[in-house]
């Protein structure tokens, strides 16, 4: 395929979307051919996968039949809109992918990264990722950020809920540890000019070296 | 698990459904405690994952997306049916299962046993039937009686829906000579009282085995 598949993965408050968007924008001014997107993408199917598992009536909803409805979801975005643009020889940066379910549903909710990897490989067909960066940050100060931009209290944040977070996090770092060659660690505690500025130079040289 | 799981495999016209019933009555009057199912069952979750499926507004819909779903479907109709049926001591007679995803859309859809087996095997987490019954039956064959039912002219069957079925068949012999431990061949060809007793023989024997 002719364009760069590129994803966007960290915890949340992290910086993702926001800098997904500042980088999007600057690389169409560098005259760059980009799409942003994020599952499911206004995919319908995909959409509809999703409904199922966001229903809040679905209250005996399996992990592991989520698990299989998100890979499902991603499949369908995948080839209706991811593959297509890169065909295209677009730029695709996608605000979560892959790392995702492996960090949330296989490791902090305990299904199993090998087992939610192989779901996922099925789904995505060898179509991996070019290249990930993984924005980087302590759990507590992400959800901070997020309190924060919600004029939320910060002890709401429980201590379950860091719990949680954390082996996100601990699951991204061995994510990282596993696939050096995709994934790129970013620095993402700075302030947002930064962290932008040293994902964007990421993404760059990437690109030159891949040239 | 206390009960047993046993599900009913074979091509289309073999008659599974019918003989399923038999079974299920004959179980019942020597004093079997009996569940009947088939996916997706009234599992809320699951009926709106085949919605998706069947919805033929999907055209869209790509092969690896629909065989995540059946799996989805399949975990969720286990989960919340035939597993709590299995733990309350029931014999429980299943219309099609993981073997009919292996042989239809691993097979004869051509996305490979292996892969469609893995996730599957992730849906069912070694809940694997105790034993299966595969109808065998000549394709044409099955596909006339479904014909002759439903009142239809018989060349309507044309060559593709023939080769079709005919891998469908032939991955059912695979599937027998790799689980020769859990998949009992029936033959289906004689009339139905004679394929309903020797499908009955073996539940029974099996049962006996494992009392
Ligand atoms: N480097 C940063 N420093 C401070 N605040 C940030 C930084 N990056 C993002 N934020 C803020 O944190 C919040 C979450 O950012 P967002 O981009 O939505 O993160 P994510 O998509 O990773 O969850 C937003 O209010 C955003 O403005
Ligand atoms: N052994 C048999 N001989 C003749 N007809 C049969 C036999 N078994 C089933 N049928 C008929 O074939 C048709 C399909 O049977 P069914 O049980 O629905 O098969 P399946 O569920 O395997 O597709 C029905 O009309 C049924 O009455
Ligand atoms: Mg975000
Ligand atoms: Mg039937």
């Amino acid at each position: 395929m002719a364009g760069y598949f590129i994803t966007f993965e960290g915890g949340e408050g992290a910086g993702k979307t926001s800098i997904l968007q500042t980088i999007s924008t600057r690389l169409i001014q560098e005259g760059y051919n980009v799409i942003i997107t994020r599952e499911p993408g206004g995919i319908e199917i995909a959409e509809k996968i999703r409904q199922i598992i966001l229903d809040p009536d679905h209250t005996a909803m399996d992990g592991r039949t989520e698990a299989l409805l998100y890979a499902a979801a991603r499949r369908q975005h995948l080839v209706e809109k991811v593959i297509p643009a890169l065909n295209e020889g677009k730029i695709v940066l996608c605000d979560r992918f892959i790392d995702s379910s492996l960090a949330y549903q296989g490791y902090a909710r305990g299904l199993g990264v090998e087992e939610v990897f192989q779901i996922n490989e099925f789904a995505i067909e060898g179509c991996m990722p070019d290249m990930t960066l993984f924005f980087d940050i302590e759990p507590e100060e992400g959800l901070k950020r997020i309190a924060a931009n919600k004029d939320r209290e910060q002890n709401r944040l429980d201590l379950e809920q860091i719990d949680f977070h954390n082996k996100v996090h601990e699951a991204y770092k061995q994510l990282l540890n596993r696939f050096p060659d995709r994934i790129y660690r970013i620095d993402a505690s700075p302030q947002m000019e930064v962290v932008a500025a040293s994902a964007y130079n990421k993404v760059i040289s990437f690109m030159d070296e891949k040239a």
